[in-house]
């Protein structure tokens, strides 16, 4: 199945896609949430539609999209997580997952603009593959990792290189800039992707393949990550790991090369659907409200 | 004016406390949190005492209190921001601030036990004013960022040094356990408090005073933070900022010296009242539940 929410931002309804047509499930009255994944809501929603599909209105595809979970509890993000991308970077690679956070309130959906923030020289891109929690999680085991899974996102883990790395101190700095976390199209459930770990991924920036990878490649996978992680702190309904980027980020090109207003970023994960994003400063973004 | 929230965990309700005399406000309808937090609420909820005071009931004290607001979207630390513990940690002053998260899952009542992690064998104190945002700011100037404050709450910021300095990577691994965060008792509204620039704050372990500090000696004060923040990310009411903590934690300690199962914890500001948090191995908590 694949969650999606649609309508104006801060203003999201609960829908599905169904064979490339978009439904609307207001009906089924909640929204995809912590206490909706944490209930067994994508069981129930399955029992709700099989009654009731028929009924639902289909919803135009010019309808924007928002992140297909509300705010969750936490954005956990993978560093370095890439062979190629932590040699790109000029770090070694990691013996054990390193782990920063990115502020929830950086969230959008999947096709909003990438906002670039007031004194930004250095956003760049990171297509990455995001899990969803679906069962709370505190020391797991490796073998029992996946049943706390609820399903996968395509994610662009927007970052500025200066405030992440020069800017004093830790790498939350350079995440958590409004929009710097566009979700989605939509949520897939775990049951429709059997192997995420060879999915290829891949990012465009106006048209030119900028990273183009395969999650085969993951140094930590998603059970190693999820168990580890649940050793330091408790993973709730909803939270999302994103697991980390392959190489091709503007950092790791010779001259680096970071985003400006107007260029278009398109990305994809395999079954995780597609996203497109056009960069903008922060005053042409304001610019629109005046 | 003084919030709490009162009741087992998970099911708290909102409450005030008015000359050490809690009261139930349930009738009031809303909890503390962000919605409430960002429509006006406090002064609402004074309005609404005006005239249905006397019809609330009176809690026992021997009641639970759970952190003063609902899990907000993002705690975000302050590190090194007074002088002689940046020395005590061996590190330089900061020219900026140096900004961390903890995980919202971390958050627990003000009197809640403590959870040594499994694994942990420095888990230490940090007694800190928590600053709680009233109002979304972003790209705030200093002179207006007071404009954006709820209140103040007392914090032990707790943390686990070995997951903090040495287990790779970025400080939010050692910040983000079960129960690391508990906060309260109460949330002093901003009109309560008028120079948070001048309160003493202490922190005793088993009536040893190891902390003993004033929030006169931040390095960076409220408005620079809320300011400095501002420009990175989104502040959303009910966020929460932990201005640091002053010199006496354990790490600093010669030898160190950090929480074991028992230990007895108690710690308090001018004006924000105390707390007092019992150490507790994790085995021992979970058999609690057995």
């Amino acid at each position: 199945m694949k969650l999606i929410r649609f309508g104006r931002p801060g203003q999201e309804k609960p829908g599905i896609e169904i064979n490339e047509t978009r439904l609307d499930c207001s009906a089924f009255g909640e929204d995809w949430n912590e206490q909706f994944l944490g209930s067994n809501g994508i069981d129930r929603l399955k029992t709700w539609l099989e009654s009731n599909i028929d009924k639902l209105e289909t919803i135009d595809q010019s309808q924007r999209l928002g992140p297909p979970i509300t705010r969750p509890s936490k954005i956990i993000c993978v560093g370095l997580n890439y062979s190629l991308h932590a040699k790109e970077s000029g770090m070694p690679l990691p013996e054990v997952p390193i782990l920063f956070m990115k502020a929830t309130s950086s969230l959008c959906g999947p096709n909003d603009p990438i906002i670039i923030p007031k004194n930004s020289t250095k956003t760049d891109w990171e297509v990455e593959l995001a899990v969803v929690i679906g069962k709370k999680a505190s020391y797991v085991e490796k073998v029992n990792a996946m049943d706390h899974v609820a399903g996968y996102c395509l994610h662009n883990d927007v970052s500025e290189r200066d405030f992440q790395l020069h800017h004093g101190g830790q790498w939350v700095k350079g995440k958590s800039a409004d929009h710097f976390a566009p979700l989605g199209p939509y949520l897939v459930t775990k049951d429709e992707i059997p192997d995420p770990h060879n999915l290829r991924l891949w990012l465009d920036v106006n048209g030119e393949k900028m990273q183009d990878s395969n999650t085969s490649d993951l140094v930590f996978d998603i059970p190693t990550l999820i168990s580890y992680i649940s050793q330091y702190m408790t993973l709730l309904p909803g939270d999302i790991i994103s697991t980390g980027t392959p190489s091709g980020v503007g950092l790791g090109l010779k001259p680096p090369r970071y985003l400006k207003d107007g260029d278009v970023v398109e990305l994809g994960i395999d079954g995780l659907g597609n996203a497109k994003q056009v960069a903008m400063d922060y005053g042409h973004f304001r610019s629109m409200f005046d």
